[in-house]
């Protein structure tokens, strides 16, 4: 079995292994594949499980010279992009997109990658990596670009769940805490709760409520909280990581993709127009390209699940061969500064201060 | 009194009178006279009440040589973006806001135009002008720059209220689909609803049943339904209104505007890069304005209250003189459409059919 072979060989090495679904994008696996050449060409420390039918990958593989790299696990199924997450968790275990989760859950490979169904690849993680003990609802974290020094901000959830409570979204922030840490390398994460105003007594119930108890947190946790933020401050340097619930973040980093997306065609549109302003676009290619490059919804590709034994990066079903890399190259980072454990620890210990708390709070009510 | 005579020669003159309040916007009076006296050159045929301290508007009117055009009402008190508006409700009534809005609610002016504090200006036309019959709750309509052939689409409710269920939704439709055939001169538009998916089992509960309603309404409201559309499609041109509720617009909106102002920024910084990289600027410069313009949030600078007895239109806290004119030239506008009469009948006959379908249905369980 030559497979296990490259596995072992993989694991000696020290390796960090990335388990990729090569199946349900909108570009299929020959995208996938050509994803794992320019993460294979610029990262020697990864190696690759790839997920899908074994005679529709192999040549892939082998055109991209990644055989010693990449080992391929067959699954005939496909989860599409119509597949309800509820009919995928009862019949889905031959897919791709199973195996390419049950490989970290069975400890094969440190993260998971796929451009598929978002709903469905929640529900197959959830079920087969369950919940972190002591989260409630699982969140998807997105990077945004931003005017911050390091480039990006962190907003959660951005659509594992349409609703969120203050109990949720006082885990929402320390899970987007310990993710800020160990992804952007931020030791004190300044967190930010979404909001239609900044003043206290704004908005829905819930944000209130959830406004007092990060506050509370926030010492303990080692993060600044600086209260309510709105959507301007989305790409700000005010704020590292937003907290919202998966309806209002879905929306707002939809919106903020199409508004980005829309400028990008009218500028084009704008060289286009003169002559001059073609000479223009040329002249200024260089510092456009730079413009391009930081605001390229490719490079941030890939939205993290938090919130489950196990580091699951869910990259755009549109993804193109950048976009993919880009998503390995997260779980990558992600994997190697051992996140989940981090997580986990981050969450216990938040959870026996807040009994703690609330020990003492019937206690002192008793006396 | 001589600005008697000057409201009884506008309305000899079949000028549109537009009630301005000069107070509460960030930049202070004389920026509101310096757009006046913008909206004037541009166009004759508006009038316009300035509402403010008269020692202090008086000077600034005369500068502008505005005296002629412009009746100048006193009011001591400034509502400030701290008030809260119960408070203004309760003790507002010597500011210039109320005295803005009564000018329209007695009739001397069309409609009004204020730059204050979004919270109060909503509270006091509420309570001074009065929920059209059958609406449930007002909303804040804003114009978002998009794709579409007319450069904009329409967004509500964008911060009225942070809740709304089915039937406000449902009535939003309604609203927006109006203020599109009077403030766009789209006979036909195509309405959607915002949610995190196009799929119709997607989303919140009260989506789901706002998506039967407003299928229902459509042919006989005169409105085509697109269904669902997501952040995305808010600027494009699948669609002409967006309904969502107060909270999740102005989160959407404000994402919106700071995505454009970051990579406007960051387009600014990429032409200062290199002496290269400036020549190429000056070489654009043309289709970078035309582009500037395009997406220039003054140009589109002003939110409507929809669902009262009489036109609202909220500028900008921040809005330059250029921002003021544009949000008298869009109140000019509704009001010459007649606006508010018009909206209020699409109402009523809504709620006639609504109630002939509640009583056809009753019939047929009966029978």
């Amino acid at each position: 079995m030559p497979n296990e072979d490259i596995s072992e060989a993989k694991r000696a090495s020290g390796r960090v292994t990335i388990s990729v679904d090569a199946m349900g994008g909108d570009m299929g696996p020959a995208t996938v594949v050509a994803g794992l050449a320019i993460s294979a060409s610029k990262n020697p420390d990864i190696g690759y499980i790839l997920h899908g039918p074994e005679d529709e990958l192999r040549p892939l593989v082998k055109k991209k010279q990644l055989e010693n790299r990449c080992e391929i696990r067959d699954a005939k199924g496909v989860v599409t992009m119509q597949d309800k997450p509820s009919q995928v968790m009862r019949h889905g275990k031959d897919t791709s997109m199973w195996s390419a989760v049950e490989a970290v859950r069975n400890g094969d490979a440190q993260a998971c990658v796929s451009c598929g169904n978002t709903g469905a690849l929640m529900a197959i993680s959830m079920i087969r990596l369950r919940k972190i003990e002591g989260i409630n609802r699982p969140a998807i974290a997105c990077l945004w670009p931003s005017i911050n020094p390091g480039g990006f901000n962190i907003m959660l959830d951005v659509g594992a769940d349409v609703r969120a409570d203050e109990d949720d979204l006082m885990q929402y922030a320390l899970m987007g805490a310990s993710y800020a840490r160990n992804g952007l390398d931020l030791q004190r994460p300044r967190i930010g709760l979404l909001n239609v105003g900044t003043e206290e007594n704004k908005g829905r119930a819930e944000l209130k409520v959830a406004h007092e108890m990060i506050a509370r947190a926030a010492p303990r946790a080692d993060f600044d909280f600086v209260g309510f933020v709105e959507g301007g401050d989305i790409p700000s340097d005010r704020v590292d990581v937003i907290v919202t619930d998966g309806f209002t973040g879905n929306i707002a980093l939809k919106t903020g993709e199409g508004t980005a997306s829309t400028i990008r065609m009218l500028l084009k549109e704008a060289f286009q127009y003169s002559p001059l302003s073609r000479i223009a676009a040329l002249l200024a290619l260089t510092s456009l390209q730079r413009l391009k490059k930081r605001i390229d919804p490719r490079r941030v590709n890939g939205g993290v699940f938090l919130g489950l034994n196990g580091t699951v990066v869910k990259s755009h079903g549109s993804s193109d061969s950048l976009g993919v890399a880009s998503a390995v190259h997260l779980a990558f980072r992600l994997a190697q500064s051992g996140f989940t454990e981090r997580l986990a620890a981050r969450v216990a210990s938040a959870t026996e201060l807040a009994q703690d708390d609330t020990e003492s709070g019937q206690k002192g009510k008793n006396e």
